[in-house]
């Protein structure tokens, strides 16, 4: 049994690498500005980079390392090592990123999918710690959950449980990412926020945002919105309200199909705060039968910007152990 | 290892009872009139006397049997052997079913949730075998799952997992009988039809339902209104889309949370064919990303009129094995 893991976690902006011990703490961080929205070669040799920037920054040897745990956003099927979609790029349609990284760095890889790792993470060395069956939900750019029974990562039959952000709550309603209208993610997400705040300005909305705006149509940060909100500025409360509206509701379809004992929340938008989650909690009470309210656990993440990386390291740890059992 | 376990389905309309190989196979009969709906006592010496019933008509010994198999309709904690709620009767409430039961009978009692012994059963001996992730969707007076993951049944924390039936889907829609508004069930169930047929006779609407109501308001039987709509009626037809429309949104919940390799549908509601599960499928495809189409199979329950006396049993077969591990 090695002592370290490596987590790469290949993200919407950028690619985080860390050398993780057994106990779950960084040691060492290597990012870079490479993100997976780009080509596959590009941002394999990229993780290729981080990997060794990383090494050679802890004076350690490939020998030491158990496996990297790799991370990547969207559909993948981490079992069969397979990136499914990613970014609208053809490239990257079943594409086997495990075995070509595997290839390149020398050492064995694991990859799954970036809301599950940090599933595993919290589960293993956070805020899920001591419960048997947890879900991870990430309210970030997008609307997620990982999925933690008995004690290990539930993927499903193909990779992709977990697709919450992707159910569809208002028929007919906003398109989505996904080519469908209404989804839990339309609203309850960065992109949802977005999407609100320039439909806000669109039509006319008298709101902070209009000034506030990025350029070329470029994405709304949450932080933009909830800063505004915090001036006082209605629309981007009202903004916040829906998304932490439509994030609850998302939490009791958790609740209701998956009975967890403790849901983990976390994702960048969380730091909004109560703005977002005192509306999120009112509507997952509102739309869970009454018997379950009781029945889940629901806390913030403690592993936070670490999460990434982390979660990527304790599948490692997690999947090693399995294997040796 | 006993040679039998004997099932008992606690249904809403009667208790049917049966002594069941480790094959699978029904050996023998008995059914009560008594339901869910009654209070715990009747129900209790109801039981007694299927088991009772069963054993004789059989000629065997309770030395031969593992255990009695147990389902029950509603809220359970089937792991804590208690019933949750059911049907109104505050005597139900947190009512530990298993333990009086076994007490009465002398032997050994497993307690579940009546669809999650579907899943059970359509996964030892039905349409579900060979598959590791299985969901079991019931279209009957309710809708609900029951969740197979690693081959083993899921209950989640307190027993509750599977409640797709009660996600809103339609914010601000119809009553349920849970308190909230919009569930699946509210439109996807023998309730929702009886709902939507007295809608429509109460809006004055011209169909053959009028003249079939069953008396004092009670509930429309899904044949009825699939034989109305077979002769033609607009107003039954309608309905049973409605249906079927939100049965297919139910099972694309299914497919983006859990990603399981195998749907079994099944339910009495299931019988009515092509008019409520066309608009299922249709739906289904609707509501789902497309690269998940593809990743399930969705087939018909093979065991049908038997499944709630087999899969009561086919829990005693797994839960013995397991504990002989």
């Amino acid at each position: 049994m090695k002592p370290y893991a490596i987590g790469i976690d290949v993200g919407g902006t950028k690619i985080a690498a860390g050398l993780v011990d057994r106990a779950g703490i960084v040691l060492e961080r290597f990012t870079t500005q490479a993100h997976a929205e780009q080509e596959p070669e590009f941002v394999i040799s990229a993780i290729e980079a981080a990997y060794h920037a990383v090494l050679a920054q802890s004076g350690g040897e490939a020998a030491d390392i158990e496996a990297v745990g790799l991370g990547f956003p969207g559909n993948t099927n981490g079992p069969a090592g397979l990136v499914l979609t990613s970014s609208n790029l053809p490239a990257w349609d079943h594409f086997p990123l495990r075995d070509v990284v595997a290839e390149r760095l020398g050492v064995p890889v694991l990859l799954e999918n970036d809301c599950n790792l940090c599933a595993v993470g919290e589960h293993r060395f956070g805020a899920g710690r001591g419960s048997r069956h947890m879900c991870y939900v990430t309210l970030s750019t997008g609307y997620g959950i990982g999925i933690i029974i008995n004690n290990q990562l539930y993927v499903g039959h193909t990779g992709t449980a977990g697709e919450v952000g992707h159910i569809v709550i208002d028929i007919g309603g906003p398109p989505c990412g996904c080519g469908k209208h209404g989804c839990v993610m339309a609203y309850a997400s960065g992109v949802g926020l977005s999407r609100m705040a320039y439909e806000a300005i669109d039509t006319g909305a008298e709101t902070l945002l209009r000034e506030r705006m990025p350029p070329d149509r470029q994405r709304f940060g949450g932080e933009v919105i909830a800063a505004a909100a915090g001036q006082g500025d209605a629309v981007a409360r009202e903004i916040l309200q829906t998304a932490g509206y439509y994030s609850g509701v998302g939490l009791s379809m958790v609740i209701e199909m998956l009975n967890p004992e403790v849901i983990v929340m976390g994702g960048g938008l969380t730091r909004i705060g109560p703005m977002l989650l005192e509306p999120a909690m009112a509507a997952m009470r509102e739309h869970t039968q009454p018997e379950l309210w009781d029945s889940v656990r629901i806390v913030p993440w403690q592993l936070e910007a670490d999460l990434g990386i982390i979660g990527a390291a304790a599948n490692v740890f997690a999947g090693a152990e399995t294997v040796r059992k």
